[in-house]
């Protein structure tokens, strides 16, 4: 290990009251959707007295909504914006963006937590409240790695572009803005909860509602009437073998250990008006996988022809056809090769820190690494220190030993990805 | 055909305009649940002009409440009394219940009707408007039959004993009331709208609810979960196999002509909150019908035993066992031989009124004649002027004609099952 590895590894490791506080002071500001602004003016502090270019901007829906990739039903971002902040390289090294979304779910039913939501509590090593592992401690974790290099003097070669956006949770707004005001780089890295996992690739995903029509009669002479219910089961088996025949041409052996790669989750339905009654209408919303391999207009496509194939076969839906809708959330899926050349210096820095080698997996969920690499032609990593399963559930919490070796090794990749300046 | 019997068709047949006027005044008075006084009072004043012996009272829910007949949500009846009026036989002879309820159900999407649904008009024939056929036709059929007893002077041995009840619609709490205040006979007609057709036996019914549990888990990986939706479909399934082994087992002839003689109607359904996330509860609501050969009681075990399957069988619902719940509404079966002297006097009277032979079927749906034969040990016929298919619907309608014939039926009945006194 080279004295400059060392010496950012030590102050990694003298100043973890440090990081940890920031942490709390970060959890401590609610910035749930739509009131992200003083989460993000504890952001906007810390670059500045770290000596960062800032680019603090208002997203302007107007500029923006018109983009394929928007996907959002907010109407306004005032009050509540962006930040960017850039440590600037010498030149002639590789970029790095390290993206954070400053946004978090809603606590829930509150009486399900045994900790105040956002008190930034610590017991046992572990942080608790609303965004300490979603993904708050991977952006205290992108933090802590920037002041290190700036602490122990290291001079890059390569921009470090730090982000704080906004929206993450709806459907990427704040990364696309981000990329939309010009913001590309040769690599980038999203602490999302991997739960020290590192996800070159990502399950992309989208909503859906399908309207299944009925014909009404009264329940007693029910075989005069046409059962919405009975013909939502039909759809229902019939995208129980869609999600099937999708997930059997999964071979990627980085899905080896998930179950279901893409799955098709039907998370709603809703239909009839009364007991004695034959429904005329069941409505069914669901979620539907991408896989990292496909576009979400080829998902789309695929699920819209397996439901024409019902329209055309069956007799009913031949004169009431099932109409499909792409309503809310949609996330980009994200693929980088497992040898790509940030994803080797990533694997190396986390042999370096750990002692063992990294897990390397497909990621479940998409995340705005989906927009980065897509959109914005820049190749990403997910990579962080939360628990996958805590994030969105009550007592959210975080390990901070995770959190101080994530900032270890996000630290060691940025050096060998930006270069240091001879 | 008796001079008496000429002389009731001459009354009835010279006095439609006073039938069709009295129907019209009913139908204009509004009686849907809770507010059925004004439409007894135009009964009440009709009975009292005819000098019948008339019973008007409240029905007192805590004298009735612990009947296990007793089906009823409604706090209160005050101000909305029930109606028994008698016209009072010389003695020796049968006596006959002749039932009518006075509630109507709402009026659904006024935008669905072409007429006022209180304007009682008049076009081609038909009399339209909520009640016109379910069943305020009946009980104009009903009112003239007396009438023209009464004003050809007939004497009769037997009691005549006409009800205006409510309740009907939402399990019968009327019709209840007047078997516990003592009010039996030798024979029932209820004219509900059979499209003149006779209903010897009559389909019971009861509602049921029954909640499917399922695991939450994100829609990403939700294989980490068990879809509430999913298992629901097994019940359904099951439940749909259960109404196909209890309809082969129904050989009555009487059923002959009707698909699926007691269907397990599916009316509702609902469970999930978030189309990405995997539901964790499902709740069916729906009509179970019930054999004229079997109770309540086996009905509900019947399903009850078919659920517990599923519970002993599937590792799921082992853990987590299906609930069923029997809310709402609750109609008695009824079941009349075909040969009972009641049948074989209403057949005659309809051929010699008719000059064919009656339709004799099954009802698909119960009536009060539930209560007035299970509880009140009345042997019951179900036989009414009204269309089955326009109850319930917008624009409902009678027609006339119908209307007066079922009054001359009825009143040949009635002269032949009271008799006429020497």
């Amino acid at each position: 290990m080279s004295n400059q590895e060392e010496a950012i590894k030590q102050w990694l490791k003298d100043n973890r009251a440090r990081g940890t506080r920031f942490l709390q002071i970060l959890v401590q500001e609610n910035s749930i959707r739509g009131n992200e602004s003083s989460a993000q003016a504890v952001i906007i502090e810390k670059c500045r007295q770290l000596g960062l270019n800032l680019d603090i901007w208002e997203i302007d829906r107007d500029e923006i909504k018109n983009h394929e990739a928007f996907c959002c039903d907010r109407d306004s971002f005032e009050g509540n914006p962006n930040v960017v902040a850039v440590l600037k390289g010498a030149g002639g090294g590789k970029s790095i963006i390290l993206n954070g979304h400053i946004d978090v779910v809603p606590v829930g039913d509150e009486k399900n937590w045994t900790h105040d939501p956002f008190s930034g509590q610590i017991e046992c090593g572990k942080l608790y409240g609303r965004g300490s592992t979603d993904m708050k401690g991977g952006t205290a974790a992108l933090i802590m790695a920037i002041e290190s290099l700036i602490a122990t003097g290291t001079k890059l070669k390569g921009d470090v572009i730090f982000q704080s956006v906004i929206e993450e949770e709806s459907g990427g707004a704040g990364t696309l803005a981000a990329v939309l005001r010009g913001y590309h780089a040769d690599g980038a890295i999203i602490p999302e909860p991997t739960g020290m996992k590192i996800f070159p690739k990502q399950q992309g995903s989208m909503w859906f509602r399908v309207r299944v029509k009925g014909r009404a009669a009264h329940g007693g002479t029910r075989y005069e009437g046409v059962s919405a219910i009975e013909k939502a089961v039909v759809v229902i088996q019939k995208l129980q073998q869609l999600e099937k025949n999708r997930n059997i041409k999964i071979t990627d052996p980085l899905f080896n250990n998930i179950p279901i790669p893409i799955p098709i989750n039907i998370g709603k339905i809703n239909g009839g008006e009364w007991p004695s009654s034959v429904p005329d209408l069941v409505v069914i919303e669901g979620r539907m996988g991408v896989s990292p391999e496909e576009t979400i207009t080829a998902a789309q496509a695929e699920m819209a022809a397996v439901l024409n194939e019902l329209n055309v076969q069956d007799k009913w839906f031949q004169a009431n056809p099932l109409e499909i809708e792409w309503f809310g959330g949609r996330w980009l899926p994200g693929n980088l090769e497992v040898d790509h050349p940030l994803m080797k210096i990533l694997s190396n820095s986390f042999e370096k820190v750990k002692g063992e080698a990294p897990v390397i997996e497909a990621s479940p969920w998409g995340t705005d690494g989906g927009i980065l690499s897509n959109i914005g032609n820049t190749p990403v990593v997910v990579f962080g220190p939360g628990i996958t399963a805590a994030a969105h559930d009550a007592d959210e919490h975080i390990i901070l030993e995770d959190l101080f070796a994530a900032s270890k090794i996000i630290a060691l990749t940025i050096l060998k990805w930006c270069e240091v300046c001879d």
